[in-house]
């Protein structure tokens, strides 16, 4: 709760409170919570431009739906701040993000007023779906609301969603938070132009044309270039038409209204409770909405850090000299292997800035391809790539790249295709919880033939592996590394090939053997060089969790009796499971222990709270030496 | 080759020869292929309707392409017989689906006229988007088309694909292959008039009716049922619009057209080849078509074993008193089961006669739900409906389940959500081969927390899994269970809960332990039943992979020295792994070989031959024990 007091938002704790408010009050309710998340977000870092933009939204699902009753179901959940102010958490915001604290994204865990799992995209149609035919099914009365942006729309999983919402009996009600619109709005003109051009040859040249044109000219910046890359976007221009893709599903349009206007918004839900059957009110909104900065730059001010909110000054820290990140470090080096392989390509599930692609978007925009939120897509799309000669590298973050596991399988590993499976955001990631860790990916991926997987401890690695994976006959490769920094400030070394399937000794010992999977071996390095007595422990850096580095591996069963693995993955089926496999294959008996993620899920904190709490900390690991 | 000696037909090994052919010529050899297909398929089973119904479509395809330089993707590849004997495959053609022989579906691993990989439905437009980009930015001047049939165009990834394919420079051609319309033609008089109602609280309302009503006349056959179930499937309904869904997606659409006019197709695709830009070609195909009883049951004559051609009376097995498939006992338990539940629901992705959820669609109309090739949705729809007070069994096929990976986690697991996952095919299906094996499943799910995983070794298992499952909080269960019959004639035994997390010991034994998981267990009975001296080896059915039995497993460390492990799916990160990892950790260090599917696909054959060929038969078994 902010130092200021406020009139209305003061009074209300929970829905109910805001119910009984009148309707003319609302605009004024919507004001102070606008300012209440400027406020708390301004010092408690987190999500802020989404949530601004749908406020006046969530003060209008609340004031016209009997919530908890009914249920709201947000898609991803960054956009829920003011929902969650309005169901009894605001004197707990403070904590949002932090550990222990409000959850980052809405979940039942934490109130009943959050219906379903948010964080990953796309799910909120098909869920609400189940719920709108539970409630039939159970002769309740209770309407479902799904709340998804434009950007979720693209998931396959959506389309499934609306497929299916008009086949069952059910009055499902879908609000689109399409908050594009003021992107969009600086080329609209020339999207309405081109759709309405006639369909014929010259006007696909024209169009394909025009796009080029407007990269090559540098007009974009990183905001309008997202707007300009989603010109061809499908929802977009079916929206433009009359006839529109949702009513082609047997789902009642209306639309599209102006979603800030809290009076109209409030309006429009009135009339639709009243209706039967699926339905989808599309709402334009503005992201940043109310404050002027995010407006005009909504992917800087998506999650800003700390700022001054009278001034806008966003408390960046200066990091000259410091490490950088690893997504940095993929997204030049991408480049710079591009420039000397022509068949190179990027392709990114709308993570372009998260992933650093957008290096790439910029340097090469015809070779780099950000196909929207559709992961599965992207990874078959590179494969059907990769089979006609290019050497893609799609960089998927660990978590959301669950969401192509069929694709990985069936159309990459199957033939072994040349192309390389970056997953960013392995392992911990910290105040995005426990749908964003990036924890099942080794042991999934282990268990899938072909695949070669590595995971570099630092970035030279990272920069090695990747010039390693675009040479030929390596099949399909996939590299893991977390968010955040490195370990290197000078990290523009020069590349050179790594041998698949071999680890590193980085120390030697005689009595203990530790074996480390990517960045976490960093923490190994420093409690060995802290450590008085550690003559005897020898540090391995696997590299490779398939192929197994047997040599290296037969060598250790061979010398050590004791031996640590340690991870930044769950312990269940991961990498210190295979070389436990390994080892007991071939008679080896040692005695092991092997670290990592615990077979919960892990809640949210820093990656360094996390890491205590879950015994992957330098304390844990000099405490499991000592042992 | 059939025994028939065919004019056209017989001149040709390659396209290169067909596209000598004079346009006129093109009706006869259709004529001719189709016979082939009918002698062939007749004595050497297979998928048999679907490649009927486009033999038109193939002809003018290798017509009018320049294969294999252009590309055709097919989806699926049920289809694409005819596209196996024009492309030099037609004497090797007997061994289609044997081991060693010609591969079930299309794959380059088999030919170079095969472009991807085919088996999982909705990624040819993926792939084919890839391959026209890479054509593109080669510099080549290569044609790339997508056969998608309708089915699969329900299917999340084809959405994406279709959303991305007017975003990059491309001249794709989409072909759809609409071969539901002989089922929808039934009732298509009844979905235009309800399409035109307007869309107001009425029409809803009867809609609703209508569909419940021609459920509860019990007017429709399986085959009519599913059309009927299509009647408001977003892709039907959006063609019967002038403004269709793909000319929203900016992709040109031309059709429908008759699909079996060769002449007729071959020139629409000449036009379309010189035309830029990405557009997609409807065409509506009849199932079966030229063979009659095929045409008038495509569901039956999808893969119809063996049949006399001239009479179509089919080879069906008189199973009388023998064991019942296990999906069948999936089936009619569930129905047992949701008669006395009334909160059980039954979710499939298209697959009702595969997993005979048909049976509680027939029962129970109202709870049973088909929502088409989607299994992601699948699994969050069952979620949404789960948290919302249902309990929903949601039946997929395990190798397609990698699908929905994501929606596992982060949909049901995460909330730990009381539903039940069925993983019908899990481990080796035989002759659909690597494409459709459930080879993953035990690796990939055993690293999500939360879940609980159950493999029945027989009939009575399964029915008290499946009892137990739905009793209060039991979570989110997983059910595995293999394609094919099991082993009891009489299996509709009163059912009983099983305590979670326990394994059964089945034999004593003094110094090998065996533990099984799943109907292999039988084969380890068989084996053990049969050898001589074998009183020193205990057989334990592990029954839960997660949570394991760690009482059981204790006891196993502390009374053997030897352990053999035996599941039918990938030994990397499976049971055995689990198994492993738990005697370790707690200090217990036997001799151990874990048996399960290889770190490799696994190709074609009988389940028999496969298990020969990767060493988990009777003989693999026994020779392990001795040694």
């Amino acid at each position: 709760m902010g130092e200021n007091s406020f009139e209305l938002l003061d009074k209300i704790k929970y829905p109910e409170d805001l119910r009984k408010l009148d309707v003319e009050q609302l605009p004024q309710l919507c004001q102070e919570l606008r300012q209440d998340i400027i406020e708390e977000v301004s010092v408690n870092p987190g999500h802020f431009a989404s949530s601004l933009g749908v406020v006046e939204l969530t003060v209008a699902l609340h004031y016209v739906y009997n919530t908890p009753e009914d249920r709201i179901v947000w898609d991803v959940g960054h956009q829920a701040y003011a929902h969650k102010l309005l169901t009894g958490r605001r004197e707990q915001f403070f904590t949002n993000r932090k550990l222990g604290g409000i959850r980052p994204f809405p979940t039942p865990l934490e109130s009943h007023f959050d219906t379903f799992a948010c964080g990953h995209a796309s799910n909120s149609i098909s869920a609400a779906l189940g719920m709108a035919v539970a409630a039939k099914l159970e002769g309740e009365q209770r309407h479902v609301v799904a709340v998804i942006g434009d950007g979720a729309m693209s998931g396959g999983l959506a389309f499934e969603g609306l497929n299916n919402a008009s086949s069952t009996n059910n009055d499902l009600l879908i609000v689109l938070n399409d908050n594009d619109m003021s992107i969009d709005r600086a080329v609209g003109g020339m999207e309405k132009y081109l759709l309405n051009l006639d369909t014929n040859e010259t006007y696909n040249r024209l169009r394909f044309k025009a796009a080029q044109w407007l990269h090559a000219k540098g007009w974009l910046d990183d905001d309008r270039k997202k707007g300009i890359l989603r010109l061809n976007n499908a929802l977009k221009s079916a929206l433009s038409h009359q006839q529109n893709i949702f009513e082609g599903m047997n789902i009642r349009y209306f639309g599209p209204f102006d979603g800030n206007d809290v009076t109209e918004v409030v309006k429009k839900l009135k009339q639709l409770k009243l209706l039967r059957g699926p339905k989808l009110l599309h709402l334009h909104t503005i992201k940043g909405k109310g404050y002027k900065p995010a407006e005009e730059s909504a992917t800087i001010w998506h999650a800003p850090g700390k700022f001054n909110p009278a001034t806008g000054e966003r408390h960046v820290s200066n990091n000259t000299g410091e490490p950088p990140r690893y997504q940095d470090v993929f997204g030049e080096t991408l480049v710079e292997l591009a420039q000397a392989n022509p068949k190179i390509v990027g392709v990114t599930p709308a993570m372009p800035t998260g992933c650093s692609l957008n290096i790439m978007m910029k340097a090469m925009p015809n070779r780099a391809f950000d196909v929207g939120i559709a992961e599965g897509h992207a990874v078959t799309f590179s494969a059907g790539m990769a089979k006609d000669g290019l050497m893609p590298y799609c960089n998927i973050y660990s978590s959301f790249s669950q969401r192509a596991y069929d694709n990985v399988i069936h159309d990459a590993a199957l033939l072994n295709l040349p192309m390389v499976l970056c997953l960013d955001r392995a392992g911990l990631v910290g105040e995005d919880g426990p749908t964003h860790h990036g924890a099942f990916d080794i042991a999934a991926l282990r268990a899938v033939p072909n695949l070669t997987i590595a995971s570099p401890m630092d970035e030279h690695e990272l920069r090695n592996l990747m010039y390693t994976a675009q040479l030929p006959n390596k099949g399909t490769f996939v590299i893991r590394y977390p968010r955040g920094n490195g370990v290197h400030a000078e990290w523009r070394t020069p590349m050179k090939e790594v041998a698949v399937g071999t680890g590193r000794c980085l120390r030697e010992g005689t009595e203990l053997a530790i074996i480390s999977f990517g960045p976490i071996g960093n923490e190994v390095v420093k409690v060995l060089d802290e450590m008085p007595t550690t003559k005897s422990v020898a540090h391995y850096d696997l590299r490779f969790v398939k192929p197994l580095d047997e040599n290296m591996i037969q060598e250790i069963g061979n010398r050590f009796k004791k031996i640590i693995t340690i991870e930044d993955g769950v312990r269940n089926g991961g990498m210190g499971s295979a070389v436990l496999e390994w080892l007991n294959d071939h008679k080896f008996y040692p005695q092991m222990v092997r670290m990592g993620l615990p077979d919960a899920f892990v809640e949210h904190g820093s990656v360094a709270q996390l890491r205590q709490l879950v015994g992957l900390d330098a304390d844990s690991i000099r405490k499991e030496i000592e042992a």
